[in-house]
């Protein structure tokens, strides 16, 4: 292993494969290989260029066998039927993964926790290094205040998502009913209109903003008498996820083969 | 009439009684007099210290008849039925009105109309300055957006609040729908739970947050792509609703007999 | 000691000594005890009325002797003179205290921590739970960002404050600092203006509003690549400091005798 | 002329080209064209590729000549020598232009001048649709509130700007100083430290925070007594400029030969 981690890109010419590659350079790091589909017209262009970042002199190539004696570790941000063919290959190259890829079915769950014995690998629901460590603040701060104030998740994400609240807004909410003792199934409140009565302390409100092209942002509130003390989580562009990502990358070069998710990563387990 | 507008304040010693004294020394104004009812142990309290500000050598009296002959205009934000005596006696009098009483029934409200045939009668929805100009700021915006935004109106009130949107939202939501022609009642979405679809642009949507002992908060989100405008304003005391009142008072003063409302006070009509 | 805590206000008519009669309503816990200056109008009138929370049928009394046999802690948000007299008053009478009294000397500070030795004494410099709790989660969150982030402090308060940044935002500050091995003294920057150069990842921002009758909010924003977590703060009214205090009170009664903070009462130690 | 716009973006492989490129495709439009210098490894893909929006058919090209004819209008947003030829080709072909590049030297600004007495060309120091309209907004809120209230405004930005306020921040300042009759110059104030004293109602403070990749955000705070009303905006991708630039392309097509701005292309004048 190099001493600088050594990175490929899987999907390098989509939107999020543009960004790991500035993440990548953002973090210091050498690119060391960008993978796009064969029949793409990207193959062949400098990957730095395709990234906005200027020439790296790594060239797109159209197969993942080509890009993996170059890496020590390979991002896939792709589609599950390309990822499946990402585990073999690298398993069969002994090269570490992190995986960002969403949808699998249970067949493909079931390869890649297979695959995980061979080769580590980092998969997480959210690579966002905020996300992962608001969930631990809003536990601490749901101790402290336990019954003594209400609680309200506001959540704000493009027009085009088309459920609500978000995945993130009811993993926080889940943080902050477990720290209370409380049900969220049982208290939570999705909407108010027309005579709601009074609020009823023990529930948790979830709001729930859509418009434009918001990437993300969580705000959950703790309202007492006279204060407030809001935990603000704001993504504003995939970098967010392509820097956790990154972290992911170098942190899981050389581990014990395993499945790890960002706790791991951030040590906050 | 003196150099300094001469102002009584009626139900001295309720919470928005002692704000309004409050705002007359604020605004830099002499305290006329002060009334609570005969029955209070304030009576005879000094005004001043009643209302944390220090002596003002105004005793609180018992009576309205007492208080008027020392006033110009008086402001009123009591209860239905003691408004009502309250209204015969500025027009027996000749003493001006600011009226923040909220309740009244068909009747009160006719008397209201009647009495402002006589004497001047400020009466408004609100006083804030700010919510007053805020609706005049939403009109510019929303025309000037057009159909290119979302448009989002959050609000936080108190958890004893018992009814959502608030009614300060729900005119906020009117004067952006009337800006772009479009009816609230059939734009207006009030929660999102589940699969919800990819959002409509010409929805105009509401969140509701109750906690704590949150005065009123407003924020109307014009977003875009790549961009957000918010207008935003926040009460954080009566001293809002209190300081628009006296400034409504100092106006009053002198005006012909009818009913006026604040954008007459505030010039934006 | 009777079930609920028996709990008595000194300064019984300043504006906190308002708020903390209504802090011990709204507890729940009935008012033992209201103390005013002998010389005041006040004394003589019902505790509630005075307080706005309705008639309680505890009359406001001239001196600290005459209520300290009601009471099992008073709370005393006073001036160093009148607290001094008030600290060798509870020793003798053997009741608890809670402090909020600014602007000791040394001899006065000397003689709280005297008197500290024969009864239980609570005396902090700020008793908001939220930024005792706040603390707590800027202390974590820095540990597990580290130097992945720019940190800045923006802080609020009213246009009276003569002070800048805030004594709370400083602490705020220090415990960010702490947790990252920073010296504030040498990362702390003030003010941009003109030709900065780009940020330092090391310093530490504070951003300073005045204006109004703000009471006082502190938002600090660990800010990283594509995406942003707040810690903010916002007290609205003197309620937070007063419900803080009664929080206290109902705590302290019965603790051995020594000098305590709010991370005591909290458990955040 | 199409009855689509018919536009040509310039400069198409830098990051704001690609974004350019999204936003026609986001307006609805057909890109017409797409240039880049001509030894980029660029040239021949898929404009639509490269700015990760799927195939569309137009391959990027090394010279603006090969483009023009297929153009209505171009967007420009290089560098001042580049600009230069462009300004010279698009004057030869009876091209209009959106200019959005900065940094021109004296006679640079003269060519342009000159190039729009043949052409009709958009030059905009802000090409923000919502910075625009907030100049409106905050002139009519500082007339509105007079001198009732605090006037500050926040501003952030990425940590690699090495200015203080930004431009944007500043003529926010301005806006709002016109508007109060003030002078900017001899009232704003960069930064609080240290004993300052109340503040001055007549000053309009700056408060500036660098961090992470903030794109631009500002906020204008109006504050009086128990109230605030804040104006905010925030810019968070290239998206918010490309499509005002989008905006004034479809705009311009047609006009007579002058130079505009985007206050013209708003009819915000």
């Amino acid at each position: 292993m190099a001493n600088s981690p050594r990175i490929g890109i899987l999907g390098a010419g989509g939107r999020m494969g543009r960004t790991l590659i500035q993440a990548v350079q953002q973090a210091g790091y050498q690119l060391a290989a960008a993978v796009e589909r064969p029949e793409s017209s990207l193959v062949g262009t400098d990957a730095g260029e395709l990234a906005g970042v200027g020439a790296l002199g790594v060239k797109v190539v159209g197969s993942i066998e080509e890009a993996l004696p170059q890496c020590d570790v390979v991002i896939d941000f792709t589609v599950p039927a390309a990822t499946e063919q990402h585990l073999q290959a690298c398993q069969k190259a002994n090269v570490a993964m992190v995986i960002g890829t969403t949808g699998f079915n249970d067949a493909q769950k079931a390869l890649l926790d297979e695959t995980a014995k061979s080769i580590p690998v980092v998969y997480a629901a959210n690579y966002s290094v905020g996300v992962n460590v608001s969930i631990k603040l809003l536990e601490l701060a749901a101790k402290a205040f336990g019954d003594t104030v209400d609680i309200e998740v506001v959540e704000a994400h493009h027009r085009h998502k088309v459920d609500a609240p978000s995945g993130t807004a009811l993993m926080m909410g889940e943080a902050v009913a477990g720290a209370l003792g409380r049900d969220l199934k049982e208290v939570a409140v999705y909407g108010r209109e027309g005579i709601t009565g009074a609020r009823d302390r023990q529930t948790i409100g979830f709001e729930t903003i859509r418009g434009g092209d918001i990437v993300g942002e969580h705000n959950v509130m703790f309202i007492g008498e006279g204060e407030r003390l809001e935990i603000k989580h704001m993504a504003t562009s995939r970098m967010n996820f392509a820097g956790g990502a990154v972290r992911a990358a170098a942190w899981v070069i050389g581990k014990s083969a395993t499945r790890y998710d960002m706790l791991d990563v951030l040590d906050l387990k």
